[in-house]
């Protein structure tokens, strides 16, 4: 099983000194500090990251206070490392390879992972755990004092190295420009998978995607590369539609102002009757209601993408339910498996299909992370991506 | 347009008087008279009943005191006929050919009928009116003193004379066994088209069914004829276990001797975390939402065919639904297109795949129909199939 030529003699790996931007404390600026990372475990790999960019569930665990939040820890979770050093076991990637590293297992081995009908891993389930997935209670960071800092999101890539599940990396081609192939590693990922592995959007079709935050672009990215004909974006803040056109959003509905009418009269008024396809990317469980509503008798789907509050739940009338023959369901990491559709998105994003430039609307250094979180905390960016020195 | 050599004068058309059970008030026995079935108006067709049987829906409207209940009426929806005459621009069918009427309208013409996705024709859709679909206000029953009687489900099958629009006719195989032919009429057709297109039971896999009332045996004989290789029937009931086993029903759970578990938890035990398909077959929201946890993370859909009270709602925990992938759907006459998709059902059954003999277990006179009521009141029947004279 032991891969002794590409990976080195692994009793003779060495903690790594690098800098990381730590999160000690909710709410307030990371700190770029020195760290120790530990050699990586069996089934583990320890990637030096090219470029990471910042993503909205960083922001939510940045300021959250209470479980499943927990300090002091190493937040980020998009995107793009060099393998540095791999554990036993590992056979599937070695030193030097370029890989994109993501939140959802693929361990290719569970019934989930053989399954073509699901992306959800069963042996390294999804969990917002500060731990690594295999061995509980176990991180591989510390800081200079010894003391433990936890994971994020089986990532942890605001750090100059990290330690991941070979589960949790997908290797791709290395002549990929890495400020572009680190977006698939979440966020353009999910949106574009709802569009076509979840929804499985269909040529021709009318599409509504609520919230046109970034994931509710890449949502317009997928549908449009899916063929939709007629993409309407719905959001609160108007200036969202000359972004979104260049998303292929075609309609732009303000929920703000729709003159004592309800949201979904006015997209039934719109589409005839309904979308064929309604995403709802905000996380409000009354808004997945108003998308039901908004869908096509006979065969609409609703697809969830949007993390509400603890708790909260999502109501439809159950005589709406028989009587209309929709769909409801939810896409978590777009309903892709990330090692076998990954390589896929690339390709057609080397094809020129897939538009990934028009994400990216800002570069910075790893140094200024602390502005870059102020940029998309201001909603003045989609995604910022920090260089590593 | 006009079919005259088939459909005769239909000038000289007149009213037929004949013999009807005309449900006067609810809950109380129906009344065996003589009434006044109108000559068929343009797309319409009357037709003579050869047998009809009872369905669930009969005795709901029975017992139902307040709107969309309405007295005078003609209840009865499932049956079997044979064209009597038919009206204007009618060219689908002739006198004598043999029909099932369907409460589901299949026009044939709209977007809805044209679509396969789509059983839920837009022209004619689903209503539990008191009049003829095309037009208002408008009936063709009348009794001795020139009362209007009204329609039931766009069927009245409860009269030896019926009148229906042409969209809500199939025509069938004269041969088929009327006894049979006509359970497709609805309630097997719901069933096992649930399993069949609305789910789409795949071979091998493990569905559950939770009411083991004549649906939820249509249902697990659909998931037979689908391959299912697990079939778990939940009911209140345990005789039901019994009966199901003819139905292709495998492992039994009876639902109020759980042992302080929930049901989810005993079919998530049972099934190794959860099952690909749950049929809710009772019309219980919260059975629903138990449904839809004893669904497979990953992959489960949840399908739901009962009618609950007027504006009870499904409520799933919003988080649940995003992190699952799992479907809920509704299912209304089970999916099918009428038209096309009953005829080969029948095929289905002339070659002995399709079992319906042991749906039936009672046949009765027309005359008898109080006794047939009181037998399915009582849950001592599946289906009681009623000869006209
Ligand atoms: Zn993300
Ligand atoms: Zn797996
Ligand atoms: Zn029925
Ligand atoms: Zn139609």
């Amino acid at each position: 099983m032991e891969n002794g030529k590409s990976s080195g003699d692994k009793s003779s790996l060495k903690p790594i000194r690098c800098k990381a931007a730590v999160c000690r404390k909710a709410g307030e600026p990371l700190v770029m500090e020195e760290i120790l990372v530990a050699p990586p475990q069996p089934f583990e790999v320890r990637i030096r990251i090219i470029c990471t960019a910042l993503c909205h569930s960083d922001i939510t665990f940045w300021k959250l206070q209470v479980p499943p939040a927990c300090f002091p820890r190493i937040l980020g979770h998009e995107a793009i490392g060099v393998v540095e050093s791999v554990g036993e076991n590992v056979t599937e990637v070695v030193v030097g390879d370029t890989v994109l590293p993501t939140f959802m297992a693929d361990c290719g081995d569970c019934v989930d992972c053989k399954s073509p009908k699901s992306n959800l891993c069963s042996r390294l389930p999804f969990k917002v755990s500060p731990w690594m997935p295999r061995y509980e209670n176990s991180s591989r960071f510390t800081d200079l004092n010894g003391n433990t800092l936890f994971h994020f999101l089986n990532v942890s890539s605001f750090s100059e190295y990290t330690v991941l599940d070979v589960a949790h990396v997908v290797k791709i081609d290395s002549s990929i420009p890495p400020s572009r192939a680190c977006l698939l590693s979440c966020g353009v990922s999910t949106g574009v998978g709802a569009a076509w592995k979840t929804a499985q959007v269909e040529q021709g079709s009318t599409v509504v995607i609520f919230g046109l935050g970034s994931i509710g672009l890449a949502v317009a990215e997928g549908a449009r590369l899916c063929g939709a004909s007629r993409i309407i974006g719905v959001d609160i803040n108007p200036t969202k539609f000359e972004v979104g056109q260049k998303f292929g959003i075609t309609e732009f509905v303000n929920s703000m102002t729709c003159e004592n009418k309800r949201l979904s009269e006015v997209i039934n008024e719109m589409t005839g009757g309904g979308a064929d396809y309604c995403f709802e990317c905000v996380g409000s469980s009354s808004l997945v209601q108003e998308a039901y509503a908004c869908c096509r008798k006979g065969w609409g789907k609703t697809i969830t993408l949007g993390v509400d509050k603890p708790g909260s739940e999502i109501c439809l009338n159950s005589s709406d339910v028989l009587h209309n023959g929709k769909t409801l369901i939810g896409s978590l990491f777009g309903g892709l498996k990330a090692k076998s559709h990954i390589p896929l998105l690339l390709k057609r994003y080397m094809s020129k299909e897939l538009e990934l430039d028009k994400f990216v609307t800002h570069e910075m250094k790893f140094e200024d992370i602390n502005d870059a979180f102020q940029l998309l905390l201001d909603g003045r960016c989609i995604r910022c991506v920090l260089w590593m020195g």
